[in-house]
């Protein structure tokens, strides 16, 4: 008997490291489930090569609709249901045309036009163009240098920055508020260096802002090479000329849907846990890194789940958003609706930095929060999520913060993201298996520690 | 007066932080110069393009010498110098045919011969093909089973390490001692399924070896769909046949070189750190990720560390050891000549896991050594460098171990190394030029620190 009682007493002592191994076990059972029986690549390859790209309002976004809350049914979630929301209907009409005159020769550049950008007169605009690596340069140059010209944004993006995303962070405001800037001073219209530190041929769209109260002159992202070339010949010829045309438009707003797809907790299902990543991309390739890789990697995260036999404490939700790209629609419904319907968001899990080898998570939310995920490093460290700390977590979750919710954005590997970001060449071959499904099993990993352990 | 002094102690007392200081920023030093000027994506580019594979023995090798000799001498190190090594001197042959046999009729697989093997006849060998998991069962199948048949083996390595190269150490034995093994039960060929955890068409060569007293069968490693196959059509027909002829062989041993360039030590010259990748590589692809990658890293290293105005201490030199994949005869004549000229080799660095990107060190040697460079850790973390510890060093780098040598493994992220391995689509393109740069930059710094603290 006293034998007894000791065993029991021992095993009382031990049940934090009891805890620590059981946790460890089964995290290990989450890779192996992804990594011998995962199903994000397929689910993936559906999406991008069988729907296709996804802008929002578009063909594709309402096809990829139905097929995730398809696919989530037949994982035979509890509960998957669709949000209403109305989203901005942006299209690029007919494939742009530009080139640069050389002495009466036309050089023909890649273009497309950014998404929100007006289109040219149908005959296109033809003007001298100038290069500005700046708001400030633009600024200086004022209205006298810059009226009636083309101005090309030529910033790059910081190459030495070890994370991309900080360098595309230096670099986006070209993108997003360049034609309002060079508006301001008269210009005609903006040609803006693709948001990429590859020098390449690939155009890469991305949103953009018109200010109020500014003329709207059209704009388009030119390959880097492109940008390169007119610095280059500007050096020889500071009258150069540039040609551009493009027939975007901005349609009346168009219906859509969040995608949600739950597993009810046995415990407290009343504390919701989020994970999701967006369902619309640009429309130049198959949205494949953005963010397809992030959508079936949430998919998977519960697919794995429930295929384990997991029984969640808390309700599990895997969310589809719809419009982060232009537009943060989805995500602005999806928190409005949790406001409403007075529910409990813990922790909202975020994929939209692209399927690469998993890194980390950063995140926002109280120092409180941030610690208690933090505690969980030793277990996910074998698995190479070493950045695990205070950070960014995600657009689309990003509405959720004002109801307290810790938000959580993966991390994987930055170096080849945009590479693709945006442009044509975001496809399926962008992707690579082993580091998608890491990436899941990764999310799936510390849905459990946040349902197991809370908040 | 009183005052300076005070200053005077207050600057000795921080010293230490001091040095942290200035080791942070001339490690950021590193990274700008090798991210903004980096070189090492233009000498790959080549030595694959240009060059191409370089199997031991053969015009690219040699080629690949006197390019990697000028470049380093263009470079203006003190000493550039070639140490002679007579090295093992296989060749392919035609390419290789094979088939199986369903009815009557041939379905095509691809095969490559794996390096050391004999040819077929010349007329090919046709045989009942029987598959394998592993020697266990060969053996329980034994010489009733085997005898006149060829031999496939088909264990897969396993999807669910998280680093692949666990996985195929998990399986490489069917490819370097299948053939022996299976030749001991009277087999008259062995087809071994690809070292890689996709599924696609590429055979992926690679060494193998002939035990002492067996009968040298042919052995030929084939794509895993063509063994995934092979596997499926067995369970409809347990005598299907197999047919494959190839034609390589084994010339005389050829003479060859190791290249090795060194900045002298301003300090101690006589202490030596090393700094190094193979130059020979597989004949099917360009030897790009394996192991042109670590070539061109090293040389970048040691270009950057000059470029920067750095001095060192001690002597580095950059080696490109001959002959990795089959004999690793270069790392061993490197290693005896060291010995013979008494040279003191501190430590050692290799990177021979592609030119992914980085995620720390794996080190061989003793405790005390290993414990000194894992402090600084904090210093690499920010550059994503968080697994640096005890591991592996690298082939051509091992036989300095029993010099006292610390070993120094470079760890680049591994799941899409094996995608590539010793296969045809192991080319420039498989090279993201970040990420390439990212570990020249990674082993620049931790070359930097092991000559300003030595060991």
């Amino acid at each position: 008997m006293k034998k007894i009682i000791l065993l029991f007493i021992s095993f009382i002592w031990t049940i934090p490291g009891f805890a620590q191994t059981e946790d460890s076990l089964f995290i290990r059972k989450i890779y192996d489930e992804i990594l011998s029986k995962g199903e994000a690549y397929q689910t993936l390859s559906h999406l991008t090569k069988k729907i296709g790209s996804r802008l929002s309002g578009s063909e594709g976004a309402a096809k990829a609709v139905v097929f995730t809350q398809k696919t989530m049914e037949n994982y035979g979630f509890d509960r998957v249901f669709l949000q209403d929301v109305m989203v901005p209907h942006w299209v690029r009409g007919e494939k742009e045309t530009a080139y640069i005159l050389k002495n009466g020769q036309k050089i023909n550049v890649p273009i497309a036009a950014l998404g929100g950008s007006v289109s040219t007169p149908k005959s296109g605009i033809r003007a001298k163009i100038i290069e500005v690596k700046n708001f400030e340069e633009l600024k200086s140059l004022g209205e006298t240098k810059i009226k009636g010209k083309i101005v090309l944004f030529n910033r790059p993006m910081d190459a030495t920055k070890i994370n991309t995303f900080d360098a595309y962070s230096g670099a986006v405001n070209q993108r997003g508020n360049g034609a309002s800037e060079a508006a301001k001073y008269g210009a005609v219209g903006a040609i803006v260096r693709s948001m990429t530190t590859l020098k390449d041929d690939f155009p890469h769209t991305g949103g953009m802002r018109y200010a109020t109260g500014i003329p709207m002159i059209p704009t388009a992202a030119i390959s880097t090479n492109g940008a390169e070339l007119i610095s280059r010949l500007l050096k020889e010829d500071n009258n150069l000329e540039f040609f551009f045309k493009q027939s975007c438009e901005t349609l009346p707003d168009a219906p859509s849907h969040n995608v949600v797809g739950e597993i009810k907790g046995t415990e407290k299902p009343e504390e919701i846990l989020v994970v999701g990543g967006h369902l619309d991309s640009w429309d130049l390739g198959e949205g494949a890194q953005d963010d397809g890789a992030g959508c079936v990697q949430s998919i998977e995260a519960l697919r794995a789940l429930k295929a384990l036999g997991y029984r969640p404490k808390r309700t599990i939700r895997v969310v589809m958003f719809m419009n982060e790209e232009n537009g943060l629609r989805g995500g602005t419904k999806y928190a409005d609706l949790a406001k409403i319907n007075t529910e409990k968001h813990l922790a909202a899990i975020e994929s939209d930095n692209g399927g690469f080898t998993p890194r980390g998570f950063g995140m926002v939310g109280t120092n409180e929060q941030i610690t208690k995920i933090t505690q969980f490093k030793a277990l996910l460290a074998p698995y190479g999520l070493h950045e695990i700390g205070k950070g960014s977590g995600g657009a689309d979750i990003g509405p959720l913060a004002s109801q307290g919710t810790l938000l959580i954005g993966f991390k994987p590997d930055s170096q080849r993201y945009f590479d693709y970001h945006h442009a044509s060449n975001d496809t399926l071959e962008a992707v690579n298996e082993r580091e998608l499904n890491l990436g899941a099993a990764s999310m799936a990993s510390v849905l459990y520690l946040l349902d197991k352990y809370g908040l």
